[in-house]
């Protein structure tokens, strides 16, 4: 018998059915809507698994196309997959990771704890497709089979953990870290702009001394810097992957050599510096890479919260409040109260930073929770990863667009509360002491006069000592980096 | 000049338009969607806060409908609101009710923190469609405006957290309160199916001295009690309402009497017993209800997650583990290996579980940011709320459906474990004393040798004696409530 | 043989002795200082768990001193117990419940998860005390054993989460209620006291209509009262007692009727409503009472971080802040700035309230983590919800005395906001509707104008009328209820 | 007039004096205990600031006490602080570094949130130290004043956080990474002991294919490998200090130079590589690497918890439990059950892990609180942290003693479940695809047969193939990176 090598058809993403297709799998037949590319075990999940409305983030599947294209060639050049079945594989992992797919991929995220079920969802989406691209017959799992070509020398156990380390870099490279660098220069801009701007300070959110509205801001700059830098470090562990650990993470069923190859395919595919796991046991049996990842968006949160907060209260206003910004309005703020403006985007920002600390708590207790070669608690640590860098990226970009950048200082009241405060007789208390000088401060608080009055009045310093000590322009420093 | 009473046009919702349509606010014309309803400021909002994928709730619409329906209603009857006016405020908002409008609502949960957006959302839906039924001009705000008609007598500050109690008890009512007792009557069914079978019971997962089943399952069955009980507890707070408070508590803008019989309205057309919060400034200052009802659901996933852990541990094996009981294989557990059944139910409950102490993070966290005469946190708790009793409530069906009813006893494995364990030496300790039934436990572990015959070479009782105390038979005591 | 029955001797609380003891357990001899009451197993635990500097709370020693007596009691009504040797043991418990043994408790919270190690910390004390007051030899367990006859019919599975239970209880009858409590008639006082004084109201920390500071903390008032009903329903939970359910809920070693006597026996002893738990099985198997008592003091939390940021924030400056409170000036607030005072009991009590929600996140996921008869987590479980209720409690009277008791207002300040603020043109509203007012105040905003200025310059009013309508003492309505 | 330079008397310390000496400050004169050093602002503090059991830990004074020796040794260098009152203060703090004044300490957590109170508590102590040593009348404040001397140059504002890092790196260098080296070298160790003994895998709690022990332990070691890697990463931040930026950043009131001098200083003093904080105003006005550190602390908290939860669930048994391991008995597990032993110290590591995770919610919700120029959550947050290293790498060296090392294998266990397992049917899966396989294993499941029995009956395999193929010997890979 002459088998001749099947050819790939050019045939166009769809399925032109209706009703139902039958498909199997080792527990038997399962009728699935005969437009999908989906097969038996995707369908028991959706039967099994509707449960609210949290999808298994598209963003995983696409990460999933590149770890079953990275497997194909890998286990191609292997010899172990044909290569006509390897080019129909990559073909549909492919516009997998183009997200012509998208549609076919409508599990939830609570499913399996190993996402199994997602694993066979683009299993069998990658088989049909192929089986389509070689002129076969859909649901046969011939001539490419689900679990024998396309998860061929994979385990759900090694390749899930692959795709979520996937996506959750692209998410932070394509996303958050952009948002956050740009907001980074941004208010560096302002803090050098600002830099001469003397204002009151505050601590206890009580009267101090002075400092710059620069140095103000070189504050939250030097906190993004952090905030970045932290989260490159923690996409460091997000690159160690675990694919060719397989079931257990002994490598079973895959050849020798498989980590390697198909770590550095991925690699290639992505241009991103991807690399096998040391350890694989630690790889699928710990999601600890993934928690440390969360809680470098956590670190984010709380800075931007501080951030966010810090410009809402100085912009309150605007007759009644601190009233030093001016934040830009870009729409009404109440229903009731006609010319009201909001903080809205700090706001916006404020609840991102407290979900994300929810999701946070989320992230290290399922992190917690693995038990013996597999920490199955993988759907609701990406899922809340991706959630995450999702608000915080997009809530960032909004901030920066529309608060940041245009918010500007009103220096009248700037001015107006350096001239008031009490808290400049600090610069008196190297010259006459703390004692003496606490009691100027509250000479001046209790009877309602100036610092200058209250001071010439205990008499420990002349007018002229007085003018030449108390000036807010010298007590600010230079620089940023203090005394 | 003489006025005709404008009548309302037997119009079916949808707009045929394309392009775009001006629509205006206080701060100036927007143009919006000519096919939608919706008006410049959620066109506004849709532009500076599209964040990730997080939408305001559909749920909250449909609540806000009713308080819309309410509100107009009780104007009327006042004679704030013409007759015309209110019913067609009315029809759109009982279309809103229906879920007819679903698509008119598409602003995201990352916006003010006062919910201000999705009222104005709502008030400029329900005020466009009113005019369309009225034969008006859209985008006109005549006859029927989003501020003064539509929004009359409230504010974002009083409805939305209206709204926010509306739909999260019409959620736990439909929803979740179902599925949990129904949970629980299933339980409540199998602890008594199985309260006669002796096992072994197991506290710091070690051996222990034996139960029934059926009490282990009764214990189940009293938390699930104590979870529902819970939750209407917590219902109890989200009975009383805000609205009639307005901007900050004061009612400014509401005729007296506004609070009340808007309440009364509400409870009428939900059928549930709303009432007026007897103190505004708490109802608006505060979220404490919601965190309070958040905690609830806080309770349910503790729980839960205890149970469900108990059931996979339980059924862990088939060789290799406790393989007490015996769940129902739903589908294929592993991509590798073959014929794995996995307890992927009640790992979906553990990650449900976690899910919703991670919200519960976020949500006291939110209820504790509010500041002055509004807790401006709302979107992120609501979202947190819905979220938790969504996931909880269809976790909980698909786990009783394709998890509990289907569990069944191994039988053989049970009678096994229970001939096993030394720890039936208990009964033995009243007879003999502690010290030499615990000599009689460590002799049989490390010979290996059966606690009967440890007890006889410990020749402290005799073979009659042992035969006759150590009868784990006798050991289980009566019923559920102990000696 | 003729025996007589021992009898009590009057001997003094301490032990004359130095150097080491030997003492017992099934596990062999341990040595412990002769000076101790403490025995091998007390002994055992301090070697192997000396972690931190978290020791055991006294008041868990305390309660089980109730525990003792009462189960002591029961058993020698019901004749299983020497009348002579549950005398010593009562004795030995009322010292342990008086506190005058509490130097004997020097185990870790970081123990054995069922509380196994203090059960028998508290045996092996009673026992030997009672032996000693008996005329016996310390260490020998005769004629008073540990565990044969002070932990008679009990299991620590059963007796810990009932001195849990009771520990609670009396922390929060004794320190916390009450100082809740205080707290609501302080502030309720002060919300009559200052029911007239009109200031304005703020939203998103922006300026908003008036209310009076009375309605402001009669807000305050209400969510204490809110907290105190919702702390008294969580107490419920406690009030059902675990003992008699023994080791796995069965009961197995007590007498039948144990647990209803042992509860009714408690109850007379503390005077409060203990009952036993309906199911002994949930009552060990879960520490759903315990999750849910602590969710009470989260709430407590939540509520009081809100009003204590709102005094702080309202008393920031005094130049350049809010400036609207005045709160006591207890201590120099600064080491560097002279004359500074700050909120320093607000800030106490947001710490304490984040901590209390950080400890409510420890209490939740170890709520969650029990297994098959047993929750192992309660001694974490107990610290935390003291640990939380005890600082809440010294906390809010601390906060009571020192700040809100001397908070006064500054009404100048008040009154000048009231004057200044544009969005009293929210009551011009409905009579020249939401759009003619909202241009009102933007004017009166951009321009540096008065409300009044701006809304003659529109000519959408008279004079007249705006005085008559812009009325801030008639917009704050009347009483707290909303219009 | 002629001075004498004052020189330092050799008084040991303590003071000879009871009933009270009065002290003063701004705010007038106390009374403090005669027999104590510190002065008006300590004892001002105990009475308004008494509040549970939690005190500011004994560590951060002993840093402060580096803080005040580094700042007077520069100031006196810069010829701003006499030698003499140089000396007398560097005594005093040396005195406190080691320990010896720990009783003047007496401040709690729960106070001002910048640690003024705990700053002018050492700066009291060291004052009257010093004025004793001088020869002085104590609370005179001379010739060496608390403020004007001892906190010369520094503000709590930039001394406390420095005393935090140095505080928090002592902690993790003396107790906690000792405990985690020590923990990863005896876990490597076992891990290579045990690389052959063949055992079976388990994935969702199930029979999965075999691995080694000495593989499965490699994943521990891996774990807490990355466990330290990321806490030393962390301590990176903690290096950078605060110090020199004073009282909002600027560095008012100290010299310039101030900073980078006295960094120097503290690197010399205690042997690690402290630097200047680059940003001072985020150094002071955040406290984002104090929550880095902590989310590293809770990095351990999730890893350890999987550890010990693996232990104690293979430990389970003896003869109802998985029974892989033998744990040490430690102590008698049960007060009712003779004999019984249990995982105790895994479940102290378990409460340990669960408790780090709830501190770390308090540390992230501090962290994200701050305002302006200053986080004024600084106690709870370094009490969290001391408190989490500290349990943590105490337990941690608790469970390595007493659990880890000596544990040891159930060989025949092990060998028993290896054979017993039907997943080792996953090596046929490449030879007759996974669809044959799967249905062995069903067969043998459902028959109770063995996988050989089934797998012949399909006719699939020869029994000669079989015994070839499935080999748990031949599963197991090699090494630790998988395939």
């Amino acid at each position: 018998m002459t088998t001749t090598t099947p050819t790939i058809i050019d045939v166009p993403i769809g399925i032109d059915a209706t009703g139902e297709r039958t498909e199997f799998d080792s527990m038997g037949n399962v009728d699935v809507p005969a437009g999908r590319y989906w097969g038996a075990q995707t369908q028991r999940s959706l039967i099994h698994f509707s449960i609210g409305n949290d999808h298994m983030p598209i963003e995983v599947y696409r990460a999933y196309g590149i770890v079953k294209k990275a497997a194909a060639i890998v286990n191609q050049k292997a010899g172990r997959l044909a290569d006509w079945k390897a080019k129909a594989i990559v073909q549909a992992a492919d516009e997998t990771i183009a997200g012509k797919l998208d549609t076919e991929f409508p599990l939830f995220v609570w499913q399996t704890g190993s996402g199994t079920q997602s694993n066979m969802n683009i299993n069998e989406v990658l088989s049909n497709r192929a089986i389509q691209l070689l002129g076969g017959e859909l649901g046969s799992q011939e001539p490419v089979g689900p679990n024998d070509d396309v998860n061929m020398g994979q385990s759900s156990n090694d390749s899930f953990p692959t795709a979520m380390h996937i996506a959750a870099i692209t998410e932070i490279d394509e996303r958050l870290l952009p948002s956050l660098k740009a907001l980074h220069a941004e208010i560096a801009k302002k803090s050098k702009l600002w830099m001469d701007v003397v204002k009151i300070g505050r601590t206890h959110l009580e009267d101090a001394v002075p400092l710059t509205v620069g140095q103000e801001w070189s504050g939250y700059a030097a906190m993004i810097e952090g905030v970045i830098r932290e989260i490159e470090h923690s996409r460091m562990g997000l690159l160690k992957l675990a694919l060719g650990g397989t079931a257990v993470g002994t490598g079973l069923n895959a050849p020798e050599g498989f980590s390697i190859k198909v770590a550095e395919e991925i690699a290639a595919l992505t241009g991103k510096d991807f690399i096998t796991a040391p350890n694989k046991f630690e790889a699928q049996g710990s999601l600890d890479a993934m928690v440390r990842a969360h809680a470098a968006l956590r670190g984010a949160a709380v800075s931007l919260m501080k951030i966010a907060n810090d410009m809402r209260w100085l912009a309150s206003g605007p007759r009644t409040g601190f009233a030093e910004l001016l934040l830009p309005a870009n729409e009404p703020g109440s229903s009731i109260m006609p010319g009201k403006v909001n903080p809205t985007q700090c706001e916006a920002i404020v609840m991102i930073a407290i979900q994300v600390i929810g999701d946070d708590t989320a992230v290290a207790f399922a992190g917690s929770q693995g038990n013996f070669e597999l920490n199955a608690m993988r759907p609701i640590i990406i899922n809340n990863y991706l959630h995450s860098a999702r608000i915080l990226g997009d809530g960032v970009a909004k901030f920066l667009e529309f608060s940041v950048k245009g918010t500007e200082l009103n220096k009248d009241k700037i001015a107006q509360y350096v001239g008031d405060s009490v808290m400049l007789v600090t610069a008196l208390s190297p010259v006459i002491g703390y004692q003496n000088s606490a009691h100027i401060a509250e000479d001046a608080i209790a009877k309602g006069t100036t610092l200058r009055e209250a001071a010439l009045a205990l008499g420990k310093v002349t007018a002229e000592q007085f003018d030449k000590i108390v000036n807010p322009l010298d007590m600010v420093g230079t620089g940023v980096g203090g005394a």
